[in-house]
């Protein structure tokens, strides 16, 4: 994977998680970033998003640190403490001002941080001997994510190359316990703070933003954003004429990390990505393609390979947006099961389009022009185990 | 199970579902019945909801014929001439008004009915020789629930004996592709029309609309209340002194009733009363409680007795009602896990006391004064089971 100049990336145990297995990550510019991020709706924030939100006005940042195996969420005063002690440390270690570093983490709810073995890892993970690659902190950060998750986009302004790389964690994505989705993108582009945060916006929206697995929000949400200027471009403005292309780049690496973090929901067995056509707008568009994807009947009826459009039709009903039954069309996989809200007779042929590893639906309204698309998986067995079992 | 006078019960195997299993039932008064109704919420609404939703603007009805295995929903323009056609034949055969006669049907979505079949059975099941009891028709109307299930009280009126019972078909409670509840209450009490719609009304409002398996919901869930008066008490209206006595007896009927349909969820282990408790408003309260229990990691983390108490908070989180973090008790089978916001490290010992087949979550949020209850089930492999291979 490409990764953006003046960036350096590293990884330690800290004993967070199981023997074995790195849980401790540091991304740091060489110089200060524009910064921006989006962060979780929960009510319920675990303490490091409460302290992010708070120096994300500032819309600048040099570092983040990391950790998995523990979400310090439910974690009262103490949590907060924790999470300040973190970036403190860091901050110091790194010779940086405290409110420029970044805390994230991702992990078990309600359990205190082992802040001490925390603290006693962040020296050696500032110093230069562990000065690891980007891959290494994206498999930091995984929990029951099954693969690291990658992404980057090179563009060019002003002569200048300019790369864009993500990285992420998902799998327990919505699953709260896991504190679910962090995702990090560094870019080596000048840019200016209020261009890159509204890029930010733009790309979460349709890609973070439009994934499920199974409903479920986490207190722990985080997309934070760098651009360190160290591509030496001439800073990127909204009103730039290289604006739209920065922000379609940002799109395409927040749309791959999204759609792998949908491919890798525990316990799956195909990717679903479902494209609800021609509603009367784009909100209700969105809302029944998240009712049909959040469908338990729906992912199950996909997991056994079964075209069973009638818990499409009973999901999109209580969706409670406009539709007209008759005007209603379906497809699976290319085959058109529903035509005019009526049997196509064509469930067999759909059945065996079914028996691969991603699922195309289509459900076409024909009632407006506006359409949403949705990524979420199957769910199969092997999430209720996941799920039972995450901590005995 | 008590039955109330005047009324006749019978079912016959019309080759809907498998073979050897009833699936066509009748039940008739023998004298014109007040008669109120609850109806799905969902848009896409099945050929005999449309019918029934009619007819019962009169309040007044006679009989009810039911099959299971085909929900006829989804099946257009033939679909509803087919639940005239059933309407027809057995008013036919009982010497009715077709507009005295409501049609029930549970099953597949979105294949045509066996029509010519269900007619041919008609006379036979309103005929004399085919009287059974309201258990027959409690059992006829099963798809995966793994027991029958009704509920009976009786009540005295003016020195008269009044017996409410009712029957309902869950399991797939919420399963759009098993059409989901029926319910069928009937009693021998004379009450006025207005005065039996407000009781079933207020009844389902705390039962059957407190229910929840898996989030979705049918296009042919049905409630129907039918009154013969054949206990000859003075006329029950909305005034009568009687009245709260009336509505109590249902409301437990039904309530009763919804506890069996939650306990009786598809591949469940557990039944899962939760309660939250002092919110603002009963709006935010039950908004919240079906939060939770429609949370995939709240049913996994039961059916695992683990007494995961973050994946609550989270979920609480995310319902977007009214909180204070810091001053939320949360009790799992009268252990007290969270105190404040943060853990009493009682895990361990709520873990223990969740080894049994009902939980009671209580949530209590100090905030207000205004509480709901909600019923669910644990979700287990069987579920998942269950709903992938059902139509295979």
């Amino acid at each position: 994977m490409k990764t953006p100049q003046g960036f350096i990336f590293s990884a330690v145990e800290a004993a967070i998680k199981k023997p074995g297995r790195k849980d401790l990550a540091l991304i740091c510019s060489k110089g200060d970033c524009a910064m921006a991020g989006m962060f979780t709706l929960n009510k319920v924030k675990a303490a490091p998003v409460l302290l992010d939100m708070q120096r994300i006005r500032s819309g600048k940042g040099n570092a983040i640190i990391v950790n998995s195996g523990n979400a310090n969420a439910c974690t009262g005063v103490r949590g907060m403490n924790d999470a300040v002690a973190m970036s403190e440390s860091a901050a110091s270690a790194l010779g940086l001002k405290d409110s420029m570093v970044y805390v994230c983490s991702t992990g078990v709810i309600g359990t205190p941080m082992p802040i001490d073995r925390i603290k006693a890892r962040i020296p050696e993970l500032a110093s230069k001997a562990n000065r690891h690659s980007l891959m290494d902190v994206a498999t930091a950060i995984m929990t029951t994510d099954t693969f690291a998750k990658t992404s980057h986009r090179q563009i060019t302004v002003d002569g200048k190359k300019i790369t864009i790389s993500g990285i992420c964690k998902g799998a327990g994505m919505i699953s709260p316990n896991m504190a679910t989705m962090l995702c990090f993108i560094m870019t080596d582009a000048a840019i200016q703070k209020i261009a890159l945060k509204n890029a930010l916006k733009n790309a979460v929206k349709r890609s973070f933003n439009r994934i499920t697995i199974d409903g479920d929000m986490s207190t722990n949400d985080t997309v934070l954003a760098m651009a360190n200027g160290a591509a030496g471009n001439e800073q990127i403005t909204l009103k730039s004429d290289s604006y739209p292309k920065f922000e379609a780049a940002l799109s395409n690496v927040a749309y791959e990390l999204s759609r792998m973090i949908a491919k890798d929901g525990e316990g799956s067995t195909k990717l679903i990505e479902i494209n609800l056509k021609n509603a009367r707008n784009e909100k209700e568009a969105e809302k029944a393609a998240f009712v049909i994807a959040n469908s338990l009947l729906v992912k199950t009826a996909f997991y056994g390979n079964d075209a069973n459009w009638g818990r499409i039709m009973a999901a999109l009903g209580r969706s409670g947006i406009a539709l007209k039954e008759n005007s209603i069309d379906i497809f699976i996989n290319g085959v058109k099961v529903v035509s005019k809200g009526l049997t196509n007779r064509k469930d067999a042929e759909a059945n065996r389009k079914l028996r691969t590893d991603e699922v195309k639906l289509v459900v076409d309204l024909k009632l407006g022009k506006n359409s949403a698309r949705v990524l979420t998986c199957d769910i199969s067995e092997n999430y209720v185990r996941i799920n039972a079992e995450y901590r005995t």
